[in-house]
């Protein structure tokens, strides 16, 4: 079993990889915690709650930070056109949902769990790196204690998304993601090298939804808003960026990793931009020396990484 | 034929870039200017001229810049260890060669060689890019006189080889790159994603001095000592960086191309990186929007253009 910590932003493709894990057999979903990013923090954990509560999870739901690690940037606006006002595709979530939050905040609830589980720990991150970033800061001994650290975001030898070099999840706080990356824990990043070629069609999804039950068919619901928007970019369906992150604690072997020290621009036209040192090439002193060398994601079985996923989700318990 | 202006720094791949065009019966080698590089300008204005008086070369050479077109930057040292002391392979190049150089300044010899041959005159430029940039700067019509520009330099889907993020001949001058690429002249960049597949082995270039005479003898004991320093990148040979964006010229069918606007990092840890944003895709605003598009190789046959070159340069006349 790996014992699982969440760091979302719920988010369409966050919906799914929550329901992901929560109906792997072989995870046990220890902690939600919440990030701005899809969203404002107080949606996305608003949101968190709603799926606690929708879907029956035990995990109880930590509320991170709203903002980004280097005050000094500026806030730039929620991708409504993406995950809907709600940041769950429209579909009228409830203001408020009835629900208990943990009564410390993210960053906290991350150090106290990892320090009552040393060493079996894995932290799944896929909103901005802010929560993890804090949880280096405030206790840096805890990256020695923690697992593994699965993120999905960056984008290294393909373009960004949320600019020609950038992936948005990094984008939204370089500094916190640098922080992550050059930490010494072990991090793999699975960015849009691979999670683009994930694609689940219409026709899956609509498979998953009649096989899984009331859960897979609100899961449906929150995510053909996100589908229309992808209209533009793929030809059918929703690229599952989130659930990739998710797919890889538990089948490891349906990637192919890099190694090597991970850089993160901050500044500049290229702000955000996730750059990796291949282990063993050589180049004259440069700000990557010295650094761990952590695992990006070049490859993917794509299409058993989406059966992985369907016959998850489809798999009611 | 191409009348063909070779902006250089030799510099050892220079050196075999320079036979090629001489030797190609399709070029119209019509000028050569000098730039700072693989050492200074004194150097390789020194070397442009030993090697057209060693091969008999008619055109003119004039000298270029010896500084970063922003002249905040601090200066690097030369690479000696790659191109030698005297920047050809430690020769024992005579100290000073007897030759008259073009009165021109090298971008004032671009200027008046484009205009007087508008539409004509193909750039190809295999050092930093800070003579093309100062004569955009003087001359900003001039670009749209020029027939093409090709450049040795970039990476754009593979990693640099001064630092983890650069090239080097654009990390020499990131500010001068910039302009280069954002121009509206059209632009083709022959980078490290193509030019680090075309090695010519020790053999391949025994076999040409065996067949192209005393000048291809004269280019082997330049290259001898560039191949010992990439025994820690390649099994054997040398990889001919500058020679591909010459093949480029008259053999375009052997390059696979990208479309889209280029812009080059300056400044941060990333300091003279390319960037593509590839033709079509969409992107929220950024600073790539509205530059023209140009070119970024991206799928080379290497093996055809290494028997291009082998046969150009043993090709005596
Ligand atoms: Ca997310
Ligand atoms: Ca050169």
């Amino acid at each position: 079993m790996h014992k699982v910590i969440f760091d979302t932003d719920p988010g369409v493709d966050d919906a799914m990889a929550l329901l992901f894990l929560h109906r792997h057999p072989e995870i046990d979903l220890i902690g939600i915690t919440t990030v701005f990013g899809n969203a404002s923090v107080e949606t996305t954990t608003r949101n968190a709650l709603f799926l606690k509560h929708a879907w029956n999870i035990a995990a109880p739901v930590a509320k991170g930070l709203g903002e980004t690690l280097n005050p000094d940037r500026s806030h730039v606006g929620w991708p409504t056109g993406i995950h809907g006002e709600d940041g769950l595709g429209n579909i009228d979530v409830p203001e408020a949902i009835d629900m208990p939050l943990d009564p410390r905040p993210a960053h906290r609830f991350i150090i106290d769990t990892v320090r009552a589980n040393p060493g079996q720990v894995t932290l799944v991150a896929v909103g901005r790196m802010t929560n993890l970033a804090l949880a280096l800061r405030d206790d840096p001994e805890v990256a020695a204690l923690v697992k593994e650290v699965v993120i999905m975001g960056g984008a290294f030898d393909v373009p960004g998304n949320i600019t020609p070099a950038a992936e948005a999840n990094i984008h939204g706080d370089p500094e916190a993601a640098d922080a992550v990356m050059t930490a010494s824990w072990p991090v793999t990043v699975i960015g849009l090298d691979v999670t683009t070629k994930t694609v689940m069609t219409r026709a899956k999804l609509i498979d998953i939804a009649a096989r899984g039950g009331a859960s897979a068919k609100l899961l449906s619901d929150i995510s053909q808003f996100y589908i229309t928007f992808y209209e533009q970019h793929v030809d059918d369906g929703m690229i599952v960026h989130d659930s990739c992150a998710c797919v890889y604690v538990v089948a490891p072997h349906l990637f192919r990793t890099r190694s090597g020290s991970i850089r993160v621009l901050c500044g500049g036209i290229a702000d955000g931009q996730t750059i990796q040192k291949p282990y063993g090439r050589l180049f004259p002193p440069n700000p990557w020396d010295g650094l761990p060398s952590q695992n990006a994601c070049v490859g993917i079985e794509a299409e058993a990484v989406l059966k992985l996923i369907g016959d998850t989700l489809a798999n009611g318990r």
